[in-house]
């Protein structure tokens, strides 16, 4: 069995399967929720499962740093063990939350000499030592440690990025992984398609022998404008390799993700649906709403009236509403669990428009139910 | 059917079965996990149901103040409907909370002045309003409104005491309740038996027509020595009525519940399991321990070997301690769900050894297993 398999192309957009180790699948495309400290926060892993979802994110600067990776390894070989998750995990490289966290850092050829966000502990995180963490966290998917810089960013340093990242992405790959274990080169570039095709040309001089079992799009969603990411995305994805998932980080919202699938991205992650969960938004499919809204007071209907989930099902706007207003822990715990019912439908629903030839059409009727109340307005 | 039928004696122990309108029954000796503000905090409906759990108990000071008893009466025609909870709920007075939670506080014979602990706003709570806003709530169990002073009290604040919430509660049986509705009286009279027996006695008065479905013990676990509660109950339950339900207010710790059955209690009500959990305490056949503690570090065990919940089946100590001191929720929602399982278990097995007559058999023996290992020392 192949890594991945590419079931149907609808325009731009694809369909296929991945493989994991011991045959586990995931149907792409994917969205990852993200589990930064080994959990999706106020969800357990019986109602991931009972939400089929298939592979979450986490994040191996936070486990590095807490509880450490070698205690992970030492007591449960691997983090699929130590949270009790036998599903797909992917882990990022580190690198993004060394720049976004990290109260201070010096990047340079070795590596990125950091100090802790948590007690100033200093570290250096190099490559090799990048994959040798996600070896011992044993993930499904590891990622290359790649150098990000925020945008907008000269072209001299993108430049310098697109190449530092292809250097560190060879290093990378020296490091033996854990068999089952799969790597994702990271393509750098800003906003400049010149540097994107440059980054990608160098990053597969080092995948002759199928190095890279995947294809990620790095540094963005990283201060650009929202247009200029999938103006970026629809010249750039169609280049990237076609027999391999290609993996947009950190994005986004649902439109985002339905935009990068129609461009032709398999995977994508983003706290999204989880962080705005506990501040009270929940996704529906006439429009994310805002809970704490007083038009919601004396409103007995569900968050969304075209959804199936539990929380649907069960509970009221009026005592969603007043649970997250005394501040209860069951509001972020019920609305996490709504909104990842939300994204992961979405992106079930465009999989199957596409292995119809009807993406297009799927995308236009989710736009027009989208817009269709203006909920937080 | 009768609202209380008596199983079974095994010498003062008592096993029996509640009936609530439309033939909802709750076994007893029964624990009730507190949904002060109409959630059990970090679980949900459904996994309060996972857990066979038959009967909850909400705040009426609290539900009172926020969302208010008139939004939940006009949008769900009470508190089942508003909670998604088609189970036994029991409401509190608000008294108790007036008391110990209102920072001014007047009291009268008309009933009890007090200021908000939210907003400051100034609010009369009287007997009839207290039935007012429980019959609002819809409650299956309504408590009596009545005067809980601290102890120790002397004895002239005890004896006053008495005869208000003997006044109250006629007071209360005046105010009509929905088809369905039962309402509990609530004895007083600190830890003097006399003052205990005389606060019995009043209230009997009122009882000719068998106004009252059940008795609570009220004034108690409120500063007094542990062993004078004990001593308290020992003498004085088995003078209350036979045929009616046995409440003991507020209590407690495992043993408190187990020495309170032996003493012939069949119901009680507190925030520990719950509380404790989210403070990372977990009730267990051994004896509670405390997941912060660091030799839990490696520890590939459930949290009680002796355990069949979810939580044990699937996590170990060493994931549960590092999402406790990384502050997740899932900490509190996975140790909650196993304090509930803890305590519903412990009491449907103390009721199943009753029904056996081996009450004393069955005591003995978690006694020795829950000192079997001292985890928090």
């Amino acid at each position: 069995m192949s890594f991945f398999h590419l079931e149907n192309n609808d325009s731009q957009a694809r369909a296929g399967l991945i493989t994991l180790h011991n045959n586990r699948t995931i149907r792409t495309p994917v969205f990852m929720p993200v589990g930064t400290r080994g959990t999706v926060k106020a969800i357990s892993q019986q109602e991931l499962r009972e939400l089929d979802i298939e592979i979450i994110l986490c994040n191996t600067y936070h486990l590095y740093l807490r509880p450490g990776h070698q205690l992970i390894e030492q007591t449960s070989s691997g983090l699929h063990k130590f949270i009790s998750w036998d599903r797909g995990i992917l882990t990022d490289s580190g690198g993004y939350q060394v720049y976004s966290l990290a109260p201070l850092r010096k990047i340079s050829e070795e590596g990125v000499f950091f100090k802790s966000h948590i007690d100033g502990s200093a570290h250096l995180l190099t490559p090799e030592k990048s994959i040798e963490i996600q070896r011992s966290l044993n993930s499904d998917i590891v990622m290359c440690f790649d150098e990000c810089p925020g945008l907008p960013a000269p072209y001299e340093i993108l430049d310098k990025s697109v190449e530092l990242t292809a250097r560190w992405a060879k290093r990378c790959l020296s490091v033996p992984l854990n068999k089952g274990q799969n790597i994702f080169a990271i393509i750098q570039g800003g906003l400049n398609l010149d540097l994107r095709m440059k980054s990608l040309e160098l990053l597969k001089d080092s995948d002759n022998d199928n190095a890279f079992a995947g294809y990620a799009l790095g540094g963005l969603s990283v201060g650009e404008k929202n247009e200029e990411m999938v103006e970026l995305c629809e010249k750039f994805v169609p280049h990237m390799p076609k027999n391999k998932p290609r993996y947009l980080m950190g994005v986004g919202t649902p439109l985002d993700i339905l935009r990068g699938i129609s461009n032709g991205i398999d995977m994508f992650d983003c706290v999204l649906p989880c962080r705005n969960a506990r501040n009270g938004q929940a996704f529906t499919t006439r429009g994310p709403l805002n809970i704490k809204n007083s038009r919601f007071t004396m409103d007995t209907g569900p968050l969304d009236p075209d959804c199936e989930c539990k929380v649907c099902k069960n509970y009221s706007r009026t005592y969603l509403r007043h649970l997250y207003l005394v501040g209860e822990y069951l509001a972020g715990q019920l609305l996490t669990y709504h909104n990842l019912h939300f994204y992961t439908q979405m992106v079930r629903q465009a999989r199957e428009a596409i292995l119809q030839n009807k993406f297009k059409e799927y995308f236009e009727r989710f736009l027009v139910n989208y817009s269709s109340a203006r909920w937080t307005s």
